[in-house]
């Protein structure tokens, strides 16, 4: 939550000059976004949103987002499309930085996601791995399996100061994880980060998914076991059922999950507890005094992930298996 | 820089409809404004601004900042107008906080103001002193020549650790400007805070006047000085008498300055630049360690009263005196 570089007009009416976008009105920094600095235009042509990548995002990963966020615009997709200088870019430079100008969506996400919001989610995650099929380029997942031991090797020793028996607790899901972490689930293009605020309405209907920059290739249950963790948890971190149910039914009418992904789920939705506690573990560890961002609260992944350990199997999780041999 | 209070869709929707401004498309909070909570909407009917009134604004004054709004917009100033419910009311309550619904203004403040700007604030500040005549509603300025001491006995223990001598310097000027403060100029409604950024341009054109919760009842040459503080020196610090000039001229072609003002401004532009100087020194010294907004500079305010020390009457900003007797 926070624009770290702002933009002079004189600069930024330079910079639009190479666009075909019309006059520029307004252009206000928003208070989203903890990675990159974002401003919401106005022009005679529309609202748009100019994005300017600090530095915790790789400049070598710019053209796979823009290029993705291209591919599934193109494969009706609702996502935000990056506009193309009259040269064709999607990327320039402005005050120092990579930066893009990038279709805005309306919409709004929601605060308290119900039934009806988890099956709209479900819906177009696996509308998005159908389009991904064809995207060309690749993104290796940083955090996937393997970049965990890492993350609690920075936290590790400071662990048991956030909760007793934290760490022990922690190193005893990655041992588990790690055996056992599946290498033979379909893999393709991941949302990766697919939250309540990457997720926009307008009244009751999706009108678009945002945030790509954690997007990349993997295990594609793997982002339905993320979204099981972000969408179908209560405030009070209970699980609702009813929610999963309406997630994964949503999304096996588009893309059925295989047996061999409906029996790998409880084993992925722990690796995605774990990964969301982990890096928030970290960040929580690393918060600077005084920050006015509150770091979020990883206890309650911990709360989550013991949740996946004790469900066996899909029926945890509100569905029926389906596809079993006669 | 700050989004203080989050609102969620469901109550933004119940608080939106008692207005008749269309459905809601989306909103977003703005990282601006260090006093309250901004978010921009955009909803069928166009783009509105949302402002949750945090606890440094008191909630009594509300009713003088957005009649004061309406007041000026009805007198042809353009600056945001409050929107009324369909009972006619401008201000509800959100997410626990007083909150008003106000017209958005296209613009960009410039962040470097060159002359045609400082002669457009000129006029526009003018014709706005003229539409306060007749506003009914009284505020005092809590930051005038009487609020001066009691900042300064905030900041003075510490102020020699900012810049050594500094709290001589400041105590010597205070009791200068105090034995000296003029009670015979004309009053009435200041803006009090009219900086670059408090001023949106569309083009070359002046396009609004924002940010009216510093506006209050004082000497109104006194906001004149205020703006030769803001809009009249460069980055490195020195006085541009050019700006002044177009600033002072277009100023007095809408409101003349009488013989007394124009003799008090060189004292005012003192005033003024301590009352900055004053606040930000007391900013600068009681902020949290690593908090991620940087407080303003105070000693930018040293250099800017120091020059104002050394001017002797109006000449000095650029202008010959008017109106002396033949």
């Amino acid at each position: 939550m926070a624009v770290y570089t702002d933009v002079a007009a004189d600069e930024l009416a330079a910079f639009l000059a190479s666009y075909d976008i019309g006059e520029l009105l307004s252009y206000k920094g928003i208070a989203e976004g903890v990675e990159n600095s974002n401003f919401l235009l106005h022009t005679t042509a529309g609202s748009y949103f100019l994005t300017l990548y600090e530095k915790r995002v790789a400049v070598g990963d710019l053209p796979f987002f823009l290029g993705l966020m291209s591919h599934l615009a193109a494969h009706d997709i609702v996502c935000p499309q990056p506009v193309k200088t009259r040269d064709g870019k999607t990327l320039g430079v402005l005050a120092g930085r990579p930066a893009a100008i990038i279709d805005f969506l309306e919409g709004v996400w929601p605060r308290k996601p119900n039934v009806a919001h988890c099956a709209a989610v479900g819906e177009a995650l696996a509308k998005l791995h159908l389009a991904g099929r064809d995207f060309p380029m690749k993104r290796a997942n940083a955090l996937s399996v393997k970049g965990w031991r890492p993350l609690f090797e920075q936290a590790a020793a400071r662990a048991d100061t956030v909760q007793h028996g934290l760490n022990a607790f922690l190193s005893a899901e990655l041992d588990y994880l790690e055996t056992r972490w599946p290498g033979d689930l379909p893999r393709g293009i991941i949302h990766a980060d697919l939250f309540p605020d990457n997720a926009l309405f307008v009244g009751e209907s999706l009108s678009g998914l945002i945030d790509f920059y954690f997007a990349c290739n993997d295990i594609l249950a793997y982002d339905v076991a993320i979204c099981l963790n972000a969408w179908c948890f209560e405030p009070d971190h209970s699980f609702n059922v009813t929610k999963a149910r309406a997630f994964l039914n949503a999304y096996g009418k588009e893309r059925p999950l295989s047996e061999a992904e409906q029996a790998a789920l409880p084993l992925l939705a722990r690796g995605a507890a774990l990964r969301f506690l982990l890096t928030r573990l970290v960040d929580f560890l690393n918060v600077p005094p005084g920050a006015l961002v509150k770091p979020k609260d990883p206890l309650e992944y911990v709360r989550k992930l013991r949740f996946h350990q004790s469900v066996n199997d899909i029926a945890g999780y509100g569905v029926a298996q389906t596809g079993l041999p006669a």
